[in-house]
This record gives structure tokens, sequence and C-alpha cells, in this order.
């Protein structure tokens, strides 16, 4: 008896963690790798002894050798019934890393979940110099120093609070956008997902990228924000391999003279609410349509989706953790569904 | 037909993605959040501009303010049918994240995968300062600088190779301790799952695995390496909480007069092999056996298996990652069993 309560207790925990029962998820495999990286020989320092465990004994590190560095961690989950006629890659903003798409920072499904049950092979990245990825040493390796962001930074630049001084500890207090979607009861936990950043590592980023790509495409690439640049570089170098390109807020694309290089990998680019009250998201929403404009201008093809002008209100930039995510993940859905990409 | 191939292909990746097709994992949920953290403010810094994308829009970043710091990421697995009495978390080791679990560096399924098909709803964890939980300043907040492993290291301390100069680029030039059962092929995987450490988060560590403790358990905790004395230090503050705690070769388990907090958990300790000729492990492995005796003399129980006299040959540090890690596992899953914890 003890037992079966004990089980009833277990079942009822893994049903509250996310607020509500839902849907299976049967994988044929999950699992992960490194892809990328390289081997840097440092030489020169002086020799350390270091305790790692209290009451351990202590071991010589030798800081002179071999370095691993600039790989990318990737973790997959591969459906039983697969319907995605390609592998589906997430690919992350800056100063974050694959957390952003697992559970909602309110604990609720993330895109994740979404893609995996509709049956998507779906690979879940941590980019260069983050996460499961790790980081080289700097300045040695990496050229600059890392970037922190404070809990206020995101709120004021993601389109989430009414910009500068609008953040609060209190979820009640913080100064919202007015009908934002953006979960203000989950902010704290978005934070913690927050790691430090480089502004010199997008070259070794792009390169792990490129072999991952080479490893599990042909594939369908779902990038957000920081890695539009990543996505667009990336397809432009491999465009026989990127089924399509699906761009959620892309921060920045790159030379608008290299958008013809996509011209026969579909795109749909997708922004959120109040861009235009925003300082500096009009300039970064303008330069996509320009990029995309010189794509079409070469006789490619690129959908742009502003979603209130199609009635979806309230999207900060952090779209996958909106409380609507599922509804926008159902636009991606949909394109990619007539762009015959799953049965 | 050109479709139908498509899936084909799929599936022939996701099968060799392993090396051979296993059976499905069939979860009712998966997810991640994070536990623990605090909040830390800093002043009297200068204001910088950053360009976080070449061709975005520069944004002012006030690096004053508060800084979330030192909480740790958690990702779950519930089976759908959940054969193990409690949840079972699995915390890595020094230098490593919970990647240490997932698929094993030369491809073939790990602990997490293992414990979950058996039916443990499952816990995998980054610690505090690494992985997905992310870092944060030094000496700010942080109080000493990271610690960066070469190649070399692990290969010659976690009894791999046989000691300094043992370690080679080229797998068939590794000078392996005669009868290794870690995957020579596999090393350089596994150096890309190294990421920096700290020797001065060891309380925010503690810190997080109690929170995490006081939110998922009652629990079993399969613990490694570093590992040992958190898992040691959180048990002894939870040993209501804790059902079984493995210990999968310790580092370090904490003052010996506190073995006795211990005496109402059941206690597993597994070491593998080359123990004896290694410059270390003599002494580690001593330390264990002092705390486990204090703690039978206190009541507890403690079963130690030393793999070698059970006739399992060829164990380095790496366990989980060796050849028979699964047969090791099979070791653990037979003691929970028999500790009544698994229907």
């Amino acid at each position: 008896m003890k037992k079966n309560l004990r089980f009833v207790t277990l079942s009822v925990f893994a049903i509250a963690l996310t607020g509500c029962a839902s849907a299976p998820i049967q994988l044929s495999q999950m699992g992960s790798f490194h892809v990328g990286g390289r081997e840097v020989v440092l030489s020169g320092k002086p020799i350390k002894e270091v305790l790692f465990a209290p009451g351990g004994v202590p071991a010589k590190v030798d800081p002179n050798g071999v370095y691993q560095v600039e790989q990318m961690y990737v973790q997959y989950f591969i459906p039983q019934n697969p319907r995605g006629s390609f592998p589906l890659l997430l690919w992350h903003g800056g100063g974050l890393s694959g957390v952003t798409y697992e559970t909602t920072p309110d604990g609720r499904e993330g895109w994740l979940n979404y893609f995996v049950k509709k049956g998507w092979a779906t690979y879940n990245s941590d980019a260069v110099e983050r996460g499961r990825s790790g980081w080289a040493m700097y300045p040695d390796i990496f050229k600059t120093e890392p970037v922190f962001l404070t809990k206020e930074n995101p709120f004021e630049r993601f389109r989430i609070g009414q910009g500068a001084g609008s953040y609060n500890k209190d979820p009640s207090k913080m100064k919202l956008l007015p009908g934002n979607q953006f979960p203000p009861e989950g902010y704290d936990n978005f934070t913690k997902q927050i790691v430090p950043r480089w502004t010199s590592t997008d070259e070794p980023t792009i390169a792990a990228y490129t072999e991952l790509v080479d490893k599990v495409c042909p594939c369908v690439l779902v990038v957000h924000s920081q890695s539009g640049l990543f996505g667009a570089r990336v397809a432009q170098a491999r465009p026989d391999k990127v089924k399509a390109l699906v761009l959620v807020e892309p921060a920045a694309l790159g030379p608008i003279a290299d958008a013809p290089k996509l011209k026969n990998v579909p795109l749909l680019a997708i922004y959120g609410d109040y861009i235009e009250q925003d300082s500096r998201w009009p300039t970064i929403r303008g330069n996509g349509i320009k990029f995309y404009e010189a794509l079409k201008a070469a006789g490619g093809t690129a959908d742009v989706i502003d979603l209130p002008r199609v009635g979806i209100k309230g999207n900060s930039h952090m779209i996958m953790m909106d409380r609507n995510s599922d509804q926008v993940a159902g636009v991606i859905q949909d394109w990619l569904s007539k762009k015959g990409l799953y049965r």
C-alpha cells in the first residue's frame, strides 16, 4: 500500500511539473554529441597544485599543453514515428543556451517538446562558448572579455518591459508593455537561463554549426535572434542541405550582398509586437526587410510574418517563452507543412 | 517515392547514431528547470556599448545592477510507466556537466538512457558554475579563478592511461592501462565535454542540490567523483529524503565525524580498477573506506563494491563511459532492486 502511494505521488508530481497531463513523448532515440572545435597549444605557464575537493588529494595541474576549444554541444530527440521530412534544428539566441527551447520559464512545454511531439527529429544545441559547449581561456584563446547581463537588461531590451526602469523584482510591480505575452511570474526563472557571452566567437560558432549541418542535414533550421546570422551564414554555405530557414526575430543576417545565395532556400521570418515603439527594433527589423527584398530580387522567396498583422498580439523578443508560444509554433508548423516538409 | 526515401534515410541515420536499433523510450514528460541561486548587486562599473551582432544595432550595457548567480540547471525525463519507487538523480563530477550521463563518447547510450528505460524518473543536472547553469563574474562573485584542464590531464589522472606522458592524440599511440575499458577512440569526444571549473563554489553547489532535493525528493542519488561530497553533504542535511545514496568513485565525502548522520540512508560505493597502482586513488579510496567504517560503527549500512573483486575488470574513473558501462549500471540497478526501491 505504501509502495502504491509512492507511485501515485510520483505520477501526480510528474503531472504537476507542467500543470496538466499531456500527450506522451515516444522516442526511438535520444542522446547528445559535440561537433566542431579545434586544439590550441598553450605554453610558458606555471604549474599549479589544485585541491579539487576538500579532504581530497591535491593534484598537479600543468596548464601547459593541448586544449580542446570551440566545440558545440547538441542534444537530439528522434520520435518513434517521424513526420517531419527532415530533422529540425533549434538554434538559440545570444547569452542563452538550448534551454531556450525547453520548458518555458513559467513551466509549460517549450518548442522542443512541441516539435518532437509533432514528429520532428529535433536537434537542440548550445552554441560555442556557452552551456554544455564550455568556453575557452581569455584573452589567450577567446580574444575579448565575456559580457554578463544584469536581470534588468533583457527585460528592457527584449520588449517585455516599457524600456529603461521598467524592471522590478516583484512581478506585480514590473512595468510590462501593455498586453505583453511574456509571463512575468517566469521572468526570474528566465534570468537563470542567461549565461555569459562573448562578442568575438562568431566564426568558430559558424564553423561548428556548419559541421553540425554536414553531420545531420538535409534539415530545417529554426533560429532565434543572434542565430539569425548563424542560420543565414550556414545556409549560404550549404544551400543544398538547408531545406528551410525559419528566422525568429533575427538580430542580424550578414551582408545584404550575400542574400541571393539563399535563393533556393525557402525562408520564413517572424517578428513579434511592439517593434515600432522600440529604440532598436525598427532598425533591426528594417535590416531584415532589406535582406529579404534583396533575396526576392534575386529570384528567391521570403515570407515575412509580423505576428500582430495576422492577429497574434503581445509577443516579446522571447516568442518561444510567451504565453502564446504554442500558437506561434503552430504558425511555423503550418508554414513547414505548406512547403511540403511534413507528412 | 522521393519522400519515402527521405524517411528511410532519417531512420537509418537515427539507428546509425548509436550503432544499433534499441528499445524505444516512452516518456510522459520531459523538460528542464533551474533551482537555487541568489541575487548579487554590483555597482561602480563603467557603462559599455556592445555590438552584439555584426551589422546589428549597438546596445548600451550597464554592468551595474542585479545579477542572478549560482543557480543550477536540471533536465528531467519521466517514463510513461515508472518502475523506480522514487525519482533517480544523476550528479556528475568536477569539470564536467550532465553530459557525463548522456551518450557515451564512443556513441553508445549512457546511464541516463539506461535508467530512464528501466523506468526511473530521472533528473540530470549541471552543477552550479558549469554547463547550462552558467557561471558568475570572478573575482567579483566567484572568489577564485577557473581551472582549465588540458587534454592530457584527465587521461593521466582518471586511470585511463599509464600516468604522466601516456596521452597521445592518436588513439593507437595512447599508452592505456592494460585491459582498460575506456574507449580510446572516444577520448577526443570526452575532452569536448570538459568545462572550466572553480574550486571555490562548493557551498552554493550544495545549496542548489539541497533545493533540488527539497523540490523533487524523496529520491535516489547516483553521484560521481566530486559529487561524492555533494551527495554526502545533502544526504546528511536531508536524510529523510534520500532513500539511497550511490557513490561512484567519490573524490571526497566530507568530515568522517559527519558519517553517522547517514545511518538511515542505504549507501552503495563503487570503485573501478587500477586503484592500487595509482598515485592518488589509494588515498582517495582509503578515505572513503574510513568514512564507511565510521558509518557502520554508528549503526548505518554501507555496501562497498570494488568492481575487480566481483570480476568486473578494467574500469577507469569514468565508469559510465567505459565499454562495460551498462554492466556497471546493472550492478547499481540490482542493488536498488534488492533495497526494495524498484518494482
